[in-house]
């Protein structure tokens, strides 16, 4: 999916900390369009310019309007974010479950996802605005900081759309036959520095095997573990360097 | 899992917001333990508290520790986030990934999840004291808010412990045989108003089907629906009330 649609909406914000690190958020997650509705008048538009780090152009792009209805008016689906639960909120997702279901709706059209006031969320009626609901799950404390839940949000969102190349190593999983001439190599030093009886040699490669096979090794790695016996060996016929 | 197993250990943090912040993250996601290495000397307590909202007990029963060495000393498994990508940092997992590779860990006994400095994260003596490192999927800009970063692993790891119970409908689905009664008389309702001639019923009523198909109604769902007919055909008899 692409963030390009995703508009985030904050409804009568009271700190411009929170606006500010909404901001960061939305940026590290690549999602750039931030609309406001009635933010508080004495919002403090300093804090928030700090908060928001290198994200200074997402809160300079902000749009601001009157009221929820307005904020959503050309959106396909908006996402009320809410803490409680009651009898018109039964419906709610989880972030995870709401990200599925919004993909395919962002190809149609922009989507609003909405996170209400610091101190008491959405109103009902602004809860009648949206299409979707989503709550974040949390233990025991229920309500989470603004900025935090935003960052949940496109966290979710950001992984849906699935652009992200986790990094992966450079050298390849090990195969079994480098492996076994890895052990191999091992059973014969230990065999020759008197580390194991030969009657205990299998034993103790069982134990090895399994060390060796407590994570999947690369080539790299099997190839330091080779490293280590060759050089063990120089060291055991010329001594200490 | 578990979660009290988990610490958070915060590596030579700066602001205090942060330390209140990742407080109060760690309290949403039932997640109770924080260690600090060498915080910075001018780091504001105060402003610690305040964000800390209701996680004041996680604030205050925080341990400190001198070096990364000494705060994990008792942990099974020590899990580094890092930002950068290089080469000691090639095999990162996601934090969805290191949630699952965790959970079997914290059942043996404590684990780690540390993060570095706000302005340059982890030295590298310190990534090496770590047994998994992880890296948050970001979009360009790549350095999150440490309580932003806090965030987005507490909630990993609290979702892998499975102990979140989604909000679900008291209303069950409701099965074919009832939707199919609803449509049956919503029909024969549209035939009494005029508001389909005879031979265009079964055209209409796949387009009404498709309609009550978006999303699956459950039982109240449908019950209303067919409320709304028996008195719209009371209205027709009667007259507005």
């Amino acid at each position: 999916m692409s963030l390009d649609n995703i508009r985030i909406v904050l409804v009568g914000t009271l700190y411009g900390g929170n606006v500010g690190s909404a901001c960061r958020a939305m940026s590290n997650m690549g999602i750039r369009h931030l609309r406001l509705v009635a933010p508080d008048a004495a919002l403090d538009w300093a804090e928030a310019e700090k908060m928001a780090v290198h994200a200074d152009d997402v809160l300079a792009a902000r749009e601001t309007f009157a009221t929820l209805g307005e904020a959503v008016a050309d959106c396909v689906a908006v996402v009320g974010t809410t803490a409680r639960r009651g009898l018109y909120r039964q419906h709610a997702l989880t972030p995870r479950e709401t990200a599925a279901a919004v993909a395919p709706l962002v190809a149609t059209g922009p989507v609003a996802i909405v996170f209400g006031r610091e101190d008491c969320g959405l109103h009902n009626e602004e809860v009648a605005c949206c299409t979707h609901l989503v709550q974040i799950p949390t233990a025991a404390y229920a309500s989470l900081n603004l900025a935090q839940a935003v960052m949940v949000m496109v966290y979710e969102l950001f992984l849906a759309a699935g652009s992200f190349e986790p990094v992966r190593e450079k050298s390849p999983p090990a195969p079994a036959a480098l492996k076994a001439r890895m052990i191999g190599i091992w059973r014969d030093y230990l065999g020759e520095i008197g580390f194991m009886e030969p009657a205990m040699a299998d034993h103790m490669m069982a134990a090895m095997s399994r060390i060796f096979s407590r994570g999947a090794l690369t080539e790299d790695d099997v190839r330091i573990l080779m490293g280590v016996v060759r050089q063990s060996r120089w060291a055991v016929a010329n001594g200490k360097r």
